[in-house]
This record gives C-alpha cells, structure tokens and sequence, in this order.
C-alpha cells in the first residue's frame, strides 16, 4: 500500500517537548523541562464533589452531545471573569487553549501566509501554526516583550500583511517575561495602525507573585484580538478545557471549525469545570497557587545564584512557571542536554522556541514541577554540568569529572 | 481593523445538523434529526463510581498533562477488544472520533486533492475534510455499501489517485445500510489493486440487532487502512472520547497533528471510561443497548408502515441509529422540513450527506432518541407532512390542512 502524505506531513517533526518529556518520564530524573502544573494545585476534592453533583444532577445532559459553542454557564462565567466588556456569545470553549491555536490557524492561514510571533515563542503554538504552512516570521523582542517598533517594521502590506501577530503578553512561554503596561500601549497602536489583529495568549495571566500584570492587548482593542484562555493552570489541565473570545465578525467561522475539528469539547468536563467555579472558589483557589509558585520560583533563584557559574544569567518572572537561562556564548543547550540527563537532570533547549534563526545558548527551565529538595540538587547538578561545558570550551578537551 | 480569512475559511458553511439541532431544542419538538444516543444507555452510576475512583487513586495523573498517544491501560483494551491482531501502540486515543477525521484529513490531504466517499456519506466527516480543501468524488453506492467497480473506476492515477476513500460499512450514516461480506471482500480488494487507502469508520458497529456485521474492512488490510472507532455510542458521547488505529507507517505522522491539535485528549476522560470497561461492563451493558434500540426500530417501522403514503420508502437497518427514508420524485426535503416543524416534528434532509449531486427526495430518521410514544406521533405527523406535500404536487395548490 501506497500512502501519499499531505505536504504538510511531509514537513511534521516530532515535538521536541514531547519527546523531551518521554525522557524526562524516567524514575528518578529531575525535570525542570515539561510545563506541567503542581499537581499539589489541582483541587481533587474539590473536582470528586463536583463529579458527584454533575452526575447526580445533571448525568444525562452532562454525558449527551452538546453544543458546539460551549455549556452556557461556562460561557457566562468565562465571559464575567474578564477585565473588559464580553459577551457569553463571543466565548468558544475549546479543547484545550492549545486546540485554539488550531483553530486560529485554520480560518486565518492560508499556505504561505506571512505570520508574526515573538522571537522566542511558545513551540506549542508554531507546532499548531504548521500544519496550514504559513510562515512565521520573528519580531526583535526584549525584556519587555515584542518591540514596537519591529512589529511595525515587518507587519507586511497587501497580501504580504500578517494574517496575526501571535503574543503571550504575561510571564511568557518560554522566557517568563512580561509585556509592560506601555509597551502593550505601543504594541496594540503599531498593530491597528498596520491592520494586523492580534492572537493573544494569556494561559498564566492569573499566576502573578507580587501583583497583577496590566490590562490584557485584547481589553484595549477587542474588535482587533482574538484572546486564548485555559483552565489548565487555575484548575487542572487533565480535563483539556480553555476557551476562545472572539470579536462578532470573526466568531462564525472559528464556531465552524470547531464543529468540524471535534464537535464540542467535553459536555461533562464543562460542567465539572462550570460546578467548581460556583461561589468564586478560584478567588480562594488561586492565590494558592499563586504562594507556591512564588516561593518555587524564589527557591530556584537561590540555587541558580548559589550553583551556577560566572557568565550565566537568567530572567526573574515575576509570575507563572518558567524561567530563561541563557548560557555563555558558544555553549550549545542542545549538546548540553543528554550531559544533563546523565546527572538526573532536564530542561528543554531554547532552540526549540524560535520560529527561524535560533539562539543556541539558552534553556528553559520550570520551577513549578519539581519539589524544592529536587531544585537544589537538580540546579546543583545542571550548574556542574555547565561547568565542566565552560571547561571543555576553555581548554577544548573534557573537563576532569567532578563528583556531586 | 481588517481581517483577512483563510481561503478554506471563506468557503465554510454552518452545519446543516448543528443548526438543525439548535431549532429542534426547541420544547415541543419530536426530534428524529439528532445523532443522539437514547440518553437511557448513559451508565451514569458506573461512571460516578469510576470518577470517585479515579479521583481518589490516582487524581493527581488524571489532572495533569499526560502522553499524546492516549492513556496506555485504555490503549491496549482498545487492542485486546478489536477482531484483529492490534499492537496498543498503534492505537491513538481522540477527542471523539470527528477529531479522527480531522487529523487524517490534516496529514493525508493537499488542497485539491481527491478522496473518495460513499453516495449518501457522513456529513461530519464532509465538514471534518473540508478544512483541507480536498475534492471529495461520490462514489456510486447501492444497499450493499460502495460498489467495487465505481470505487476502481474513480481510484484515478499518478497524483490524481485518491488519497483515501471514506467508508462507513456498518449501519451507515445516513442510510443505516451495512456492506455485505462479499461486498467488503471486493471493496478491499479493489482498493487495495488501485493502491487506494482505505478510512474505515466504525461507530456504530457494536450495535447491531441479530447478529454481528461481517469483519471490519481493516481485518482484511490492515496495512492498507485506517480505523475509527468510538466511545460515544457503547457508553456516552459527552466524554468526547474515540480512537483511531493506524499502521506503524503513519502512525507518527497522525500523533504530530494530534500533538499539534490538543496536546492529548483527556486524561480525566480516558481513565474514568478505562475504569468503567474494566470486568467486561461493555459485555453486559451493550446487549441492553441492542435491545431498546432495535426495539426503537421495529417500533419506527410499524409506524412507518402505519402511517406513510404509497410511494414513499425507506431502509430496515439491521443495526445502528438511523433509517434512510425516499420520497416520491419531485419532493424535496429540505422545503418539507420547515412544514413538518410546524408539526412539531424534526429530521434531517438528505441533500445534507451528498459530497456533490444530492438526492434531494430523501431524508435521516434516528429511530433512538425519541421514545415510542414520541415516535408514534412524530411519524404520523411527518406522514401528513409528505401527504400534503405530495397533494400539492398532484393538485398544483395547497392540499386542505387536515387536523392530527
């Protein structure tokens, strides 16, 4: 039998995370590569109470086809939980934030269109972008975020002019940085001013450490953003709920493809969701969640400062899950992995967060997975193994094994 | 602000059923329309004693981030229970079966591509491969299922050989037609000869009502074809949860594009329904299944024969959800359905399952959704419907509204 692939196939590689995190699924590693959540955050009370009710109250509804939009409750509270005005009938509950990329992907990308994303980005989402071929084009960005000015600069005209710009303004993926409030000023005005909508992507906007970020790109201009939300990192990511929020003009045809790609998403994890939510329990939940990752994220920058070698730096988020490591020059992360993972350590590779040319020297690492005991010896032994790289690069032959 | 729509997004449709669907949750109406399973089969005790379960042994993992393969426990009962020998790692575990679809469509289909499906087909599925902008050709089809010579005769060649052809063998939708034993043997072989993949889909082969269906069309090639099954119909379509078997050669291609599409399905979902089939449940409780649905149908039959005018047909599906009803020539379903509406009494036109010249005389009846007594008024409603419809074609005028 002869199968002939679609061109778009022909180009899929394997996720590097994906097969990172089989890796790093070995007794005894410490990961500081997946993105996953504490589990110590998911409130399983919580969710068996909420499967109790749903089933008792509302089983055959719960358990029935359903609509494609989304459970209106769900809908309703996505829509009031927002710091700007929406309407329930703008939310699209999704599969996941991540199906949501698909979706944007699929109504807004031709093969070929020209695309804007942070340099670096979130791989999750160039792998989502890929099957419908556009091509991704990076915008200079820096501590504070996407420049302005750069956005402006490659925003395209005519058919040239980028379908999106996608953004995750708030303790991004992979670098942990923040837009500013007067970058997203600049950042949203530069983007009308080219016509180019904005795809923005907020999954850890509610994990802030010392106070909330500023007001999402969408709020300022919600006829020009679609928006992407998660359930994920509040509640828990195994029910694959995140949700959508689209301007009228755009929202029929994101519904089509929703009907098209899975029907709905899951009716009785909707509900599950929609029954823990009841009585403002992610005003009590989160803050939780906000507490440990703070003291994680402090943990992790004590042992980086304490281990790692001169020539080394790192970002410090001031919310979410990561944060970027970049290395001296000349250091290769890629390289440096299977090294690390011998010392019971893993991280993922900056390389894989750019869209075209890739910055070698970085990584990134979670602080939000591993226990702290686990992030002094895992940072002790991914600074030894930086180490001895130094040396090696210094003297060109391997460094003398040091013992832990 | 501008945006600028895929060209596959210019050219989607709303679903036909969706929307249908919407009019007919309308109170009042005696909907034969929906793909729904009788909500009575919904094990709802054994899935609250799996979600405590669950929860309490192993929340943790069932809350987190998990393989995009599926969940492996689920993985191989999937293999142990399919009537072919199936490695679980060919197994890959979907949001529904329609996100089945939509991968194979994503990792099989060019734009411009040709494909093959059965005359009437799934429109899910149309709607499923449309994104990818492929060139769906009907092949000529009887009760048997697919004939084997138009299925050559359309294989084409070179780069016009079809990618794949779409085959629903068992209790079909829309018609509820299953392809014989002999039909399937020439099908496979005439495929297998043009080099012309199969996608075989298979939802609603458990239910069969006297015996079981021939074997699965993959049985015979399992090289050659891709497998759909589903968990929606044996225990609740509202955990959005299916399957597709792949052969080691495309298998990874189609967990990329499911990577990409949602990261994976569920965890939740696929560890609540693995603990529910745990003990052979699905060897007591489909039979119970069986028997109120081919109860459902003999009673939509008698009704059918009660009630409906000379000259109107329909099909006696020997298992599934659906009877295919045709109407005299010249009468369209699609101008009847609002009048029978009106009658409170819903179903979906044929027009909607052709992929190019529809038969528009034709209509889908789910015989499982309704209950008897419903089911007994509804066609006597719809019968009056067709009968004023065709006094009307015979007169030139409007027939004298008759009372119920």
């Amino acid at each position: 039998m002869s199968w002939t692939l679609a061109a778009r196939a022909e180009k899929m590689n394997p996720s590097v995370i994906r097969e990172i995190l089989k890796v790093t699924e070995k007794p005894g590693i410490i990961s500081f590569a997946g993105g996953l959540p504490s589990p110590k955050t998911f409130p399983v009370a919580e969710f068996r109470a909420a499967c109790e009710k749903v089933l008792t109250e509302d089983g055959p509804a719960a358990l029935q086809y359903a609509a494609s939009e989304g459970y209106g409750p769900l809908r309703e509270m996505v829509a009031a939980g927002l710091p700007w005005k929406v309407d329930p009938a703008q939310v699209l509950i999704t599969t996941g934030s991540q199906q949501g990329l698909d979706l944007v992907a699929k109504i807004l990308l031709d093969s070929g269109s020209r695309m804007l994303v942070e340099t670096p980005t979130y791989l999750g989402a160039l792998q989502a972008f890929a099957p419908m071929e556009p091509r991704a084009v990076s915008v200079a960005s820096d501590d504070e975020g996407v420049r302005a000015d750069d956005l402006a600069a490659k925003a395209g005209q005519g058919a040239e002019r980028a379908r999106f710009a996608y953004l995750l303004p708030n303790f991004q993926n992979p670098t942990g940085r923040t837009m500013s409030e007067e970058r997203r000023a600049a950042v949203v005005a530069a983007a009308a001013n080219a016509g180019v909508p904005l795809l923005e992507d907020n999954p850890y906007g509610d994990l802030w450490f010392e106070q909330p970020p500023p007001a999402p790109l969408t709020a300022r201009n919600p006829e020009g953003c679609l928006y992407l939300g998660s359930f994920s990192k509040v509640l828990a990511p195994g029910l694959r709920l995140g949700f959508l929020v689209a301007p009228p003009a755009i929202y029929p045809k994101l519904l089509q493809a929703k009907q098209a790609a899975d029907l709905h998403s899951p009716s009785f994890n909707q509900r599950m969701v929609a029954q823990v939510m009841q009585d403002g329990f992610l005003a009590r939940h989160v803050p939780t969640i906000r507490a440990l990752y703070k003291s994680q994220r402090d943990h992790m920058l004590r042992a980086l400062e304490r281990e790692m070698p001169d020539g080394v730096q790192w970002s410090r988020p001031v919310g979410g899950m990561f944060l970027w490591v970049r290395l001296p020059a000349g250091l290769d992360a890629v390289t440096l992995l299977p090294r690390a993972v011998e010392r019971n350590v893993a991280f993922v590779p900056g390389a894989a967060f750019y869209a075209d040319v890739p910055e070698s020297n970085t990584m990134r690492l979670s602080f939000v997975t591993a226990s702290t005991s686990q992030i002094d010896i895992g940072i002790a032994a991914l600074a030894q193994t930086i180490r001895e790289a130094m040396e090696t690069q210094r003297t060109g032959r391997p460094a003398t094994p040091v013992q832990l």
